[in-house]
């Protein structure tokens, strides 16, 4: 059987395999994209980041969560919110953006394959769909496979009430009480959607704390959110077996400390498993770590420099902002176009509700780096627009230098986090002071204006 | 009577004296500001920019707006909105807004006096509350008193039916059918409100385009949207004749051209009478304009270079936003603080339904002046966060040259516009390329995103 000839050959249409293969295609280079049948888009589209934050905006709106400043803290919009209302909106727009991939593949002319994808030699990768192969030859590969739901053997998951986080979808009512197992990102998320949902959670990690690299400001802030809506933590404590008490129809966590945790549905968002394993890299010759993930240089080459690598598959901060960059670049530096990248300005977004976002510094690697810093802090609950939109728990916090007042690193939970982030981002990647944020002027009313707020309370503390 | 001595008189609360007076006061001047029983705030707070904009909050979300694209076009959160309901709310964020205002002005040691302003001589500024009076000397006075409604006398205001803006609160029902009179930012802004709710407005203005200062692109978007919500458009027309007609009672507003529009209501927004009229500004030797306004220089000082102004009394923009600025350069000024200024990157919000901001130039601006420019385009309806909120008419448009890539303006229509146009004005005033965005990571979901779609857009093709 003779391999169809690419320039590029991109096994897995997430983020990062998306945005390598459009990179290239614009090149006019000929790019082949591999994908499971109905999954175009990825993880990302199917059972991951779309679907939960679209499922955050619906229950955000519908539960009437920002109308609780105004209307009391029971307020909610649709007394009855159900599954299929949550769903609907979620299949809506899963379907859309799989549209969207798809048209945006096809306008590039990128040809796309269905089926799962194997290595036959370094440049040669076998697709298989409902017993047939094809095999296609590329000058260049891009492995961008992404992950599946590591799933525990201590778990006996039913994908009814024992649940991994690509399964969500599938469940039948809302619980009244869930636990939580893994306080990553995704669990947290989950947590906190939960929570404005008037669910009791049990959220449970083995680690002391969590969400390390966030501002610790930031996250006791989002703690106290999440106790407030009823969510309780049990931290540095390990679940050491999970099952259903028939007797009382709920599920249980026994965690090593002797105490046991009940709920009606467990959710486990423990970690994610890395789809090298499925690929047969040893036949291209491609050194894979005790994880699964694929080391990469700067430039996003593997060990065989003509295999490239992007997303979940090289590991953190695997978020899909960061993924599509990735491919970006490891498309443009296979073709020789220029680029840059500044890794160090990467924006972070936690879609917990509230939304945190944060590009820089925290205080606690400005401290433990012995770099002297001032803070500016303005409270939504100042700004109009916090008013008007009922948020009045929101804070964004600015790190600087005291001596050359330049932007050290910016820190918001609120409304509007991740969107807002971007101006900090903006003024810290073009060196500026944050002297600019007092001499800017900021539309009237919005969260924006938090910037300025939060400058003048920082120069005011010189 | 002797006159209470200080180093700043601050005539009116509203944004800019508010921010004028705290400017002052952090340098430890004494300042005194003079507002209306009841008032603190000024119209910003109390009938203008933050009822409106709130108003605007609650009726989008409220109204189901943004569901409407997933479940169909006559989709409404609450089938029966009611004037208390959106009233509510309203109210909410006007006593907390007047709260924080007040607390600010305290938390800073001014003094506020209630009362009407007047000046005695170019130093003393009389107070008259309730029959008493009160005498303040300042070395400085800050001339900010704002506007009120004009009334044509050819309209015959009863403020049940034929209403200013300033009266909409005494509306006792949602009209079915309205007509606004007067096609400025607020009356396209009022406009746009009451379409979303269902209620079918007639828009009539004089001048045959309106907003002739946004690129004609959003304007036309903007059109087209308020048409598609039953907007019919009087441009170009004069209003002779507005009255009741007793025997089908209803309003009705006679044309020049021999056309009669009718409706439950008629809302007028035909201009704002500037308040000098009330302030004896002869006794202080200030030269008022025909139209009642104060010419001041680049300093914000008047003609009596003591006495400064700020905010609505100095003419256009007139917005909330740069009356704050304004307010805080006169007072860094008059005492002798650094101060920047670059009123060339004022960013305009237009807080209409959907929601238009732009920084820099227009395409308009661009071509008079023979600048050659390149657009790059970003829809909303594919960007992932576009579609979980429901906006998939949103767009953003980049001006660059095409020769350095400089970014030249930045025109924004749809969700979050006012907040995301600050990252764009970063960009711009800060003198980088478009290759900025390009180059930059953003949160995935996000609005933001526009950016980096709309940069390689305007890349691709050059």
């Amino acid at each position: 059987m003779d391999a169809q000839q690419f320039d590029l050959v991109v096994i897995g249409s997430g983020p990062a395999g998306q945005k390598g293969a459009i990179c290239a295609a614009k090149m006019r280079k000929r790019v082949a994209v591999i994908e499971r049948k109905g999954m175009i888009g990825g993880v990302c589209v199917h059972t991951g980041t779309v679907p939960s934050k679209t499922l955050r905006e619906a229950v955000l709106y519908l539960s009437g969560f920002q109308l609780r400043t105004f209307y009391g803290r029971n307020y909610t919009l649709k007394e009855h919110m159900s599954v299929q209302d949550l769903a609907f909106r979620v299949q809506a727009v899963v379907t859309r953006e799989t549209e969207v991939i798809r048209a945006q593949l096809k306008r590039n002319e990128v040809t796309t394959f269905e089926g799962t994808a194997s290595f036959v030699d370094p440049h040669t990768v076998e697709v298989v769909a409902d017993g047939s192969s094809t095999l296609l030859r590329g000058d260049y590969v891009l492995v961008a496979c992404g992950t599946r739901s590591a799933h525990s053997p201590d778990i006996p998951f039913d994908g009814k009430r024992i649940l991994d986080t690509d399964q969500l979808h599938a469940l039948q009512g809302l619980p009244r009480e869930a636990i939580v197992v893994g306080a990553g990102v995704i669990g947290v998320e989950y947590t906190s959607i939960l929570a404005v949902l008037g669910i009791k959670v049990t959220l449970i990690d083995q680690r002391a704390s969590f969400l390390d690299f966030v501002d610790r400001q930031i996250v006791e802030t989002l703690n106290y959110h999440l106790r407030d809506l009823g969510t309780t933590f049990r931290l540095g404590e390990k679940v050491v077996a999970v099952g259903i008490e028939q007797e009382r129809d709920r599920v249980f966590a026994q965690l090593e400390s002797g105490k046991r945790v009940h709920g009606e549905v467990l959710i486990s968002a423990v970690g994610r498993q890395i789809n090298t394993d499925l690929l047969n890299p040893e036949k291209a010759g491609l050194r894979v770590d005790s994880r699964g993930r694929l080391e990469v240089n700067a430039f996003f080459q593997t060990n065989v420099p003509h295999i490239y690598a992007a997303g979940d598959v090289i590991g953190f901060p695997a978020l899909a902002s960061t993924s599509m960059e990735q491919g970006r670049l490891a498309g443009c530096h296979m073709f020789g176009a220029p680029f840059r990248h500044s890794p160090e300005l990467l924006p972070f977004g936690v879609y917990t509700i509230p939304e945190i976002s944060m590009v820089g510094q925290t205080e606690e690697q400005l401290t433990a780096a012995k770099i002297p810093y001032e803070t500016g802090i303005a409270k939504y609950a100042e700004l109009a627009k916090g008013q008007m939109l009922g948020d009045e728990q929101g804070l964004l916090k600015l790190l600087f230098d005291p001596k050359s007042l330049k932007l050290l690193g910016v820190h918001v939970i609120g409304a509007r986090a991740a969107e807002i982030i971007h101006i900090g981002q903006a003024v810290l990647s073009l060196g500026a002071t944050i002297e600019y944020f007092r001499d800017t002027v900021f539309n009237y009313p919005t969260l924006a204006e938090a910037y300025k707020v939060a400058a003048l309370d920082g120069l005011n503390k010189l």
